[in-house]
């Protein structure tokens, strides 16, 4: 018996930074994720073991149940609930027996974050997870928020918290409360490896569609257009605290200034969700849209680079798309990270093509992906 | 006997564009300059003519003096006075039958207010007038203006309308009435150039140190400290009026954003004149200063930027110059044109060698100017 899991990542489309200094925030689901298979096993198949298999980095990880279950001190609950310090040490103490690599300890917040939810959720039975992601990690796509929604979903899956049909061929969406649940349960996974996430990315990735957020207020929204965007990871690792740091200093230096562009990028993100919102077909065609889309994404950009948060790999991106005449900004932290290129839906394969391969000979990561689709999704295998 | 003038050239600091709309912009004066010589010749000297000399494009144009008497219908004002219909139409008659290179016939303007300013100031004496510069045409540092106020300034000083004192050794500045002359009749001539200039540029060239603009007032400052800025051509030739015009039209499908753009330009060059004007030495030592400047040119390059008004070349500049962690911001109407970089005192002239000679192989053209110096200058030589 299997139960697959599927939850996407996240972009910023605008007003990254700026939201920090009170302005609106637009993020939305891209088709590419992270999928989690939950298989159980009886005693007899593998030693009583609970197997965690990453399968893009190659690790595989096993516990006895046994000794999952003898960590925990206390009884733990089956509603989300945070990680007490007490839990947090027991499950630090199964993570450090474990032999990371050096060059992947980055990991073992996520191990946590899965023995957490796991031993919360399915309690002490032995299982065979596997995890593939076409996400890159640590690149501001959201991949570990998305590797949270997807265990959570998995898990919450195979218990009667949730009501789903099991007989349901393909992919298979959650009830509203029910993902209100596993947003909730990520939401706490989250917080055991970024120690104090905005909630914005599990939100994302387990919902889907589109979401504007300002002082953390969130709002949900569906857009009315499809909109493909490449993104580029420049696969330079940033420093986000030190980012936003940064941007924080700037606008103590300069408050005026600083509020103008924070003021200019909240009316930004109020356009763009304005624009995507809009009914189709409505008095602008589709590419009259998309022009309006890739100014709002040039302001921004140049709204960003005022804020002190871009990198030369991004500039690169930048002038290597404008060639084309294509339209690009950074997302998320800025400082390196991944950029984002909006591809118009009258634009030929052939430029999609040479843009990727010209991105690609200066060793950046390319993925096209449409914006705004649907969140975590569970499906049964036949063999359920 | 002769006369030597110097006129120096102009760079917009901060608020280009941004100006039209109403923000404050600064510009100041470059020690790069127009340099004019007059000298009166005798009827025997040579076929009283009046000659005019432009050394950098190696071309020479004359007139018989009576030639020039004749095309004048009506007796001209020695007050400064815009050039009539008529009379615009004699100094066609004049230019027309030059042999300008097809090339070279932006030159005609430039010609037309020389035969305007010579015939207006000095009447008709026979006379030659050599002009060299070393700023480039059409770069937006303000070439014409220098011209325009180089050849009143030499043109005035050999009338009774100023008074100088001819036995001065050296660079010579005007009085404050005198030098109101001189930028108004370098107003006449840059009317003629340019159609509806803003004035601007022939006051900083006039008057030298810093001048910050906002709907029409300016207003003249002294710097208090001294600034170096390498200045790059791209080379790169733009349309002014298509890019200001384009910034219109951004204006007027994003309202909102861009008022908020322009009021965030507005406060750079405010918080710009403030610490230009602050005494030194004040609690901010002259390396605080200049990296506050270079935040604000970074800021506004931003801004810029989210106009829409930047190039490739001026992104090359960019890239380059922040290799060496140097800011710069172009200047002037964008779109291609120059760009400013702040060289702070304590750089090393290796490393300024070294910016230098990587942007000259990308077939820039660098200058290096100390910036918000004296304005025009007369020079009467020992023969005088």
């Amino acid at each position: 018996m299997e139960v697959k899991a599927r939850a996407p990542g996240k972009i910023i489309l605008t007003g990254e930074h700026a939201v920090v200094h009170g302005s609106t925030a637009v993020a939305t689901s891209i088709a590419v994720y992270t999928n989690v298979s939950l298989r159980f096993t009886t005693p007899s198949d593998d030693e009583d073991l609970l197997k965690l298999q990453l399968k893009d980095t190659a690790l595989e990880f096993s516990w006895p149940v046994s000794k999952v279950r003898e960590a925990f001190p206390a009884q733990l609950s089956s509603t989300p609930t945070s990680c007490s310090v007490e839990n947090a040490k027991a499950i630090a103490a199964l993570v450090d027996h474990l032999s990371i690599p050096e060059a992947k300890i980055g990991l073992a917040s996520g191990v946590s974050a899965f023995l957490w939810l796991y031993s919360s959720i399915q309690g002490f039975k032995p299982a065979t997870v596997v995890v593939t992601s076409e996400l890159p990690l640590g690149a501001g796509l959201g991949s570990s928020a998305s590797f949270c929604v997807a265990l959570a979903a998995a898990f919450l899956a195979c218990t009667d918290s949730v009501s789903l049909d099991v007989n349901h061929q393909g992919w298979l969406s959650f009830g509203e409360k029910d993902l209100e649940l596993v947003n909730k349960w990520a939401f706490e996974g989250e917080k055991i490896i970024h120690g104090k996430p905005s909630g914005i990315d599990n939100t994302v990735s387990a919902y889907g569609n589109i979401i504007s957020f300002k002082s953390g207020n969130l709002t949900y929204m569906k857009s009315n257009m499809p909109l493909k965007m490449l993104i580029t990871n420049t696969k330079v690792g940033r420093n986000t605290k030190a980012l936003v740091a940064g941007v924080s200093e700037r606008m103590l230096r300069h408050p005026d200034i600083m509020a103008f562009v924070f003021s200019a990028v909240d009316s930004i993100s109020k356009e763009l969700t304005a624009i995507l919102k809009s009914p189709t077909p409505d008095e602008l065609t589709i590419t009259e849209k998309e022009e309006k889309i890739e100014e709002l994404m040039e302001m921004n950009q140049g709204l960003l680079q005022s804020m002190g948060v871009s990198h030369a790999t991004i500039e690169t991106v930048l002038r290597t798309t404008l060639k084309y005449k294509l339209a690009s900004k950074l997302t998320g932290a800025g400082g390196g990270g991944c950029v984002l290129t909006l591809l118009p839906t009258l634009l030929s394969g052939t430029v999609v093509d040479k843009v990727v391969s010209e991105l690609e000979s200066c060793g950046f990561q390319c993925f096209i992906a449409t914006i705004g689709g649907a969140g975590v999704e569970i499906n049964f295998g036949p063999s359920y």
